[in-house]
C-alpha cells in the first residue's frame, strides 16, 4: 500500500474518533440536567474537579519543562526527543481533561434521564464514558501518528510515550491519592463527628469525595491506560521497524490501531440498552452488564478478523495475527478471572463476608489470602500470552500482544469509565431526592458500574504488565544489549532494588492518604468552627478550598515516589550498567504487577463482602459481621485505588526512564 | 595443611559442640524443676511437643522415603545423592528433637531458678537455647563433613543440603500454621466464648498454645536456619571446588565453620550474666540485652580474626574474607533495622500505636506501609553484601559471605531459642502463681525474648535471602549455565512465574492457619461439652488431643505448597528449559525475601505497638486504641509467624530442587 494512503487512513481514524466525541458530547449536552438541586450539586463537582486539574496541570506544566530541558539537552536527536515528549504529555492531559468535562457534566444528566426509562440513564452515562474512550485513542493515536509521521526517527516515538507517562504519574497516582484522602478525610469528620449522612452537602468535603470518584476512575484511569495503549503502539513501531523495516514496521501497528477505532466505534454504537418493563433491579443489572458485553463483543470480533487481514496483507505471514490474539484473549479472560475473585456473586467475597462473622482481624487476614490467590490466573495467563506472542512473533510479538490487549480500549474504556458516572448519579438523585423508583434504578446503574471498574482495574493492571514487558523488549534494542544474564550479580542487584521500588512506591502512596486526609479532617473542623450557620444549613461551605488541600497533599506525596522512579534507574545504569537496569525492570514488574493485582482484587473483594452484608446477608447492617467488613473495606480502598494503581504507574514509568535514557548509559560507559 | 589434620580438626570442632550441648544440657537437668504443679506444666508443654515432633516426623519419613527413591533412581551419583538427602534429614531432625527436649526442660527450671536469682533464670534459658544453636552448627557441619569426607564429590554434598530442606518445609512451615492455630483456636474458644483467662489449665488448647511456642521459635527457627548454614557450607564447598581447586575449595568452608564454632562457644561462654540488686524491669531488661551482646561481639571479633588467618593461609590473598566480612557485618546491621522498626522503643511501632486511635483500619494500613518501609535497608544491605562479594570474590565470595552471616550461628541462634523458653518460663511463673517478684523477673527475662526473636527473625530471612543467592550460584554451575537472560522470554516466564509461587505459598500458609483454628475451636467446644467437670476444674482435659489436631491439620495444609515448590520447578524445567528455572529462582528470591522482611516486620511492630499501649500509653488496656492494636496484632500474628517464615522456606527449596534436578533438565534437553 502506498505509504501516503497509509498516512491518510490513520489520520482519518482518529479524526473519527474525535468526531465520535463530538457527535456523543452532542448527545449528551442536548439532554435536560434536571432541577436545579441537581444542576448546583453537579456544577459543584464540576467545578472542585476542573480545580483538580488546574492545580496538578500548573505542577505538571514546570514538572514537563524541566524534564523537557533535560531531555533536550541530553537524549539525542535533541531536542526532538523533548518536543515529542511535550506532545505526549499535551496530549494525555487534554484527553483526560476532556473526559472528566463530560464526565461531569454527564452525572446530573444521567440521574434526570433515568426518571424517565432506565434505558436512556444507562446510555447517558455509557456515552459520558466512551466520550473518555475515543479521547484517549483518537488522541493517543492522532499524536503519535504526526509525531512519527513529521520525525521518522524511533527515539522520539519514544519520547512521547514518556510524556503520557508523565501524566498517568500526575492523574493516576496522584489522583489516587486524592481520592482516597477526600473520601477518608470527609468520613472521618461528616459520619463520625458531627453525625451527618455520608452525602451531606453541608459537609465541606463532600464534593471533593465526589470529584475524587471522577479523578480516579475517569482521568485517573484514562490517563493509565492512554500511557499503555501509546506505549504498546510505539513498542510495537520501535521493535517492527527492526524487523520488518522502517515502512512496513510503523505503518501496521499504525494501522492496525486504526482499525481498532473503527471496531470499537461500531462496538459502542451497538450498545443499545432497552427499557424492560417491571423488571426487578437484578434483571436491570444483568441486563445493563449484557448491553455493554454485546458492544465488546462486536469490537472483539471484528479486530479479530481486520487483524487477520492487516497482517496477512502486510507480513505475509500470519505469526503476529496470533500473537495479537494471545493479548486480546489473555485480556478478556483476566477480566473474567478478577470478576470471579472480587464480585459478591462468587465464592472469594461471600468467604470473606462469611469470615466476617469472626471479626475484623480475621476478615483482613481472609482479604489479604484471597487477594494473593488472585494473583495466580493473572500471572499464567500473562506468562502464557507473553509465550506465546514471542514464539509466534519474537520481541515484536510481545509489543503486538500488548496491543492486542489494548487494540478495543476505546470500547474497554467506556465501560470502565462508565462507572463513576453511574455512581455519581446514583449520589445526586439521592441528594436531590429524585424518589425511590429513580434512585433504585440509578443504583441498579451504579452496582453494573462496580463491576466493570474492577473489571476495568484487572484489565489495566495485565496491559500494564504486558505493556512493560513490550517496553523490557525495546529497551533491550534502544540500549542495545544482547544479554542481561542473572549470571551477572549487578542484574541480580537490579532484580532486587526493582521489588524494593514497589513496596517503597506502595507505601508512600498509603502513607500519603494518610497525610492527605489527616488535613483534609483539620480544613473541616476549620470550616465548621469558623463558617457560622454551616452546621444548620444557612451558611455554604467552602468546597473548593478542601479540593484545593487534597490537590496540593496528593502532590506533595507525590515529590519522593517520583523522584525515585526517574533517579533509581539512572543511579543504577550509570554505576552498575544497563545490563542491571534491565534487571531493575523486571524486578519491579514482576512484584508490582503481582502486588498491585493483589491490592486491587483483595480491595474489591472487601468491598463487595460488605455490599454484600448489607444486601442483607450475615446480619445485614449494623450486625458485627458488618462492622468487621467495613474495617475490611476500608483497609481495601487504600489498597484498590491509591496503592495498587500506582504501581501500574511505577512499572511503565521506570522502564520509560530507562528506554529514554538507555542510550546515554551505554554512550558513558564506553567513554 | 595435611587434609588429614583438616579433617581431624573439622571433626573435632563438630563433637566440641555436641561436647559443649552435653555439657549444657547436665547443668541445666541439675536445676530443680520447681513444686508439683510446674512440673506438671512443663510436662505437658514437653508431651505436647514430642507428640508434634512424632507425627511430623512420621509424615517427614514417609515424604524422605519418597524422595529418597526418586534421588536414588534418577539422580546421579546413584544412590548417594539419595543416601546423603536422608543423612541431611536425619540430622536436622535430630537436632530439632534434641532442641526443643531441652527447651520444654528448661522452661519449669528457668522459672524456678527466677525464684533465687534472676542471673540465674537468664543463664538457665540461653543455656538451652544454647543446646539448640550448637546441635544445630554440630549436627550440621559434623553430617555434611562426614558425608564430605566419604564420597568426594559435590553432587552426593548438595543431596545433604535438599534433606535439611525438607526438614525445614515440615517443622517451620508445618510448625508456623500448628502455632497460631493453636492461638487462635485457644483464644476462640477460651477467651471469647468461655471467658477464661488466657494461660488457664482448663482450656484444651493451652498447652497446644504453649507448644506451638517452642513449635515455630525453636524448633522452626532452628530447622529454617540449620538449612540456611548446611546450604551456604554446601555451596561453598562446591564453588570452592571449581575455584580453588578440591582440597583447598572441600575444606576452606569447612575449616571455616569449624572456627566458627570454637568463636560460638567462647562467645557462648562470655555471657555471664550477673545481679542487680534493686535493679527495676527496665534495667533488667537492658542489662539482659547487653548480657547476650557480649557474647555475639565476642564471637564476632574472635571470628573476623580467624577467618583473616585461615583465608590468608588457604587462598594467600584476601578477597574471600572482605566477602566474609560483608555478609557478617550485613547480617549484624540487619538485625539493627529490624529492632528498629520493630521494637516499641522506636518511631514506627509507637506512629502505629497513635494511628490506633483513629481504628482498626488506620492501624492496618499503618502497619502495612511500615512493613513495606522496612524492606528498604535489609535489601540494599544484601545488595551491597553481594555486590561487594561478588567484586571480592566471585560466585565463591556469594556463598562465603552468606557463610560469613551465619558463621557464629551458634551464637545467634542460643540468642534466638532464648526467647521462646523465657516466654514459656513466665507462663508458668503465673500459672503456678510464684509470686509478683518473679514473675517480674521472668517477664523482664521473656521482654529481652521478644526483641531477640525479632532480631532472630530479620536475620533468618536475610540470611535465607543470601544463602539461596549462593545456591543460584551453585545452580548456574551444576546446570551448566553460562547465561540466563532476560532477553529469553522463558527466563521472564520464569521470574513471573516465581513470584506467583510466594503468594499462593503466603496465601496457603495464611489460609491454613484458618483452617486449622477452626479444628481446634471444634474440638475443644466437644471436650467443654462432652467431659464433665471440666469448666469446673475437676476434670482434666484431653490435652495431646488438640496437639494432634494441629499438627494434623497443619501437616494438610503443607501438602499443595509443598508439592508446588518440588513440581513447579521441575515443570519449568522441562518445558521452557533450565534458564527458565533459573527466573523461577531469582522471581521466587525477590518476591519471597521482600514479602517475608514486610510480614516480619510489620507483625512485630504491631505486636509491639499493642504491647506499648498495653504498657499505658494512649489510654492503655482497654481502650479503643487498644482494642484497634489488637486487630492489628492478630493480623501480624500469622503474617509473622505463619506466612513470613514459610517463605524463607519456599526460596531455598526451590533452590534446592533445581540444583539436585539440573543436571536432568539438561540431560533430557540434550537427548
Amino acid at each position: 500500500m502506498d505509504p501516503l494512503i497509509m498516512k491518510i487512513l490513520v489520520l482519518v481514524a482518529g479524526v473519527l474518533a474525535l468526531g465520535f466525541v463530538g457527535y456523543l458530547t452532542v448527545t449528551i449536552l442536548r439532554e435536560s440536567e434536571g432541577n436545579e438541586k441537581m444542576r448546583e450539586i453537579s456544577h459543584a463537582i464540576r467545578q472542585g474537579a476542573m480545580a483538580f486539574l488546574r492545580r496538578e496541570f500548573i505542577t505538571l506544566a514546570v514538572f514537563t519543562v524541566v524534564i523537557f530541558i533535560i531531555l533536550a539537552v541530553f537524549i539525542e536527536p535533541k531536542p526532538l526527543v523533548g518536543i515529542a515528549y511535550v506532545c505526549g504529555t499535551v496530549t494525555s492531559a487534554l484527553a483526560g481533561w476532556l473526559g472528566m468535562n463530560i464526565a461531569t457534566k454527564a452525572n446530573a444528566r444521567t440521574a434526570q434521564a433515568a426518571i424517565g426509562s432506565w434505558a436512556k440513564g444507562l446510555k447517558i452515562a455509557f456515552s459520558s464514558g466512551a466520550v473518555m474512550g475515543f479521547c484517549v485513542v483518537g488522541l493517543g493515536l492522532l499524536g503519535l501518528s504526526i509525531v512519527a509521521f513529521i520525525w521518522n526517527d524511533s527515539h522520539v516515538w519514544l519520547g512521547f510515550a514518556f510524556g503520557a507517562s508523565s501524566v498517568a504519574l500526575f492523574l493516576r497516582a496522584g489522583g489516587g491519592i486524592f481520592t482516597k484522602s477526600a473520601d477518608v478525610g470527609a468520613d472521618l469528620v461528616g459520619k463520625v463527628e458531627k453525625g451527618i449522612p455520608e452525602d451531606d452537602p453541608r459537609n465541606p468535603a463532600v464534593i471533593a469525595d465526589n470529584v475524587g470518584d471522577n479523578v480516579g476512575d475517569v482521568a485517573g484511569m484514562g490517563s493509565d491506560l492512554y500511557e499503555s495503549y501509546v506505549s504498546a503502539i510505539a513498542a510495537s513501531m520501535v521493535l517492527g521497524v527492526l524487523t520488518l523495516g522502517m515502512v512496513k514496521g510503523m505503518y501496521l501497528p499504525l494501522l492496525l490501531s486504526a482499525a481498532g477505532i473503527v471496531a470499537s466505534i461500531i462496538g459502542a454504537l451497538s450498545v443499545r440498552p432497552k427499557d424492560i418493563v417491571g423488571a426487578n433491579f437484578e434483571k436491570q443489572v444483568v441486563r445493563a452488564h449484557a448491553t455493554m458485553n454485546t458492544g465488546v463483543y462486536v469490537s472483539n470480533i471484528l479486530m479479530i478478523i481486520a487483524s487477520f487481514f492487516i497482517i496477512k496483507g502486510f507480513v505475509g505471514e500470519l505469526g503476529l495475527f496470533w500473537a495479537l490474539i494471545s493479548g486480546l484473549i489473555a485480556g478478556f479472560l483476566i477480566g473474567q478471572a478478577t470478576e470471579y475473585f472480587t464480585s459478591a456473586q462468587h465464592g472469594p467475597a461471600k468467604k470473606i463476608a462469611k469470615s466476617a462473622e469472626s471479626g475484623a482481624a480475621v476478615t483482613i487476614i481472609e482479604g489479604m489470602a484471597t487477594g494473593m490467590m488472585s494473583t495466580v490466573i493473572p500471572v499464567i495467563l500473562v506468562v502464557i500470552a507473553t509465550v506465546l506472542a514471542y514464539i509466534f512473533g519474537g520481541l515484536m510479538g510481545i509489543a503486538i500482544a500488548a496491543m492486542g490487549m489494548l487494540i478495543n480500549l476505546g470500547m474497554l474504556l467506556a465501560m470502565d469509565c462508565y462507572g463513576p458516572i453511574a455512581d455519581n448519579s446514583a449520589g445526586i438523585a439521592q441528594m436531590a431526592g429524585l424518589g425511590d423508583e429513580v434512585r433504585e434504578r440509578c443504583e441498579a446503574l451504579d452496582a453494573v458500574g462496580n463491576t466493570t471498574a474492577a473489571l476495568g482495574k484487572g484489565f489495566a493492571i495485565a496491559s500494564a504488565a504486558l505493556a512493560s514487558l513490550a517496553w523490557l523488549a525495546t529497551y533491550f534494542k534502544v540500549a542495545n544489549i544482547e544479554i542481561a544474564s542473572l549470571t551477572n550479580v549487578g542484574v541480580i542487584a537490579g532484580v532486587l532494588i526493582g521489588g524494593m521500588l514497589t513496596f517503597i512506591f506502595s507505601a508512600l502512596a498509603m502513607r500519603g492518604v494518610g497525610d492527605g486526609s489527616f488535613a483534609i479532617v483539620k480544613e473541616v473542623r476549620r470550616q465548621f468552627r469558623e463558617i457560622k450557620g454551616l452546621m444548620e444549613g444557612e451558611a455554604k461551605p467552602d468546597y473548593v478550598a478542601c479540593v484545593d488541600i487534597a490537590t496540593k497533599m496528593a502532590l506533595k506525596s507525590m515529590i519522593l515516589p517520583g523522584i525515585l522512579v526517574l533517579v533509581v534507574p539512572l543511579i543504577l545504569g550509570f554505576t552498575l550498567g544497563p545490563e542491571s537496569v534491565a534487571g531493575l525492570l523486571v524486578g519491579a514488574l514482576v512484584t508490582g504487577f503481582i502486588m498491585a493485582v493483589m491490592m486491587a482484587n483483595a480491595g474489591g473483594a472487601w468491598d463487595n463482602a460488605k455490599k454484600y452484608i448489607e444486601s442483607g446477608a450475615l446480619g445485614g447492617k449494623g450486625s458485627d459481621a458488618h462492622k468487621a467488613a467495613v474495617i475490611g473495606d476500608t483497609v481495601g480502598d487504600p489498597f484498590k485505588d491509591t496503592a495498587g494503581p500506582s504501581l501500574n504507574i511505577l512499572i511503565k514509568l521506570v522502564g520509560k526512564v530507562a528506554v529514554i535514557f538507555g542510550p546515554v548509559f551505554i554512550v558513558l560507559i564506553t567513554l
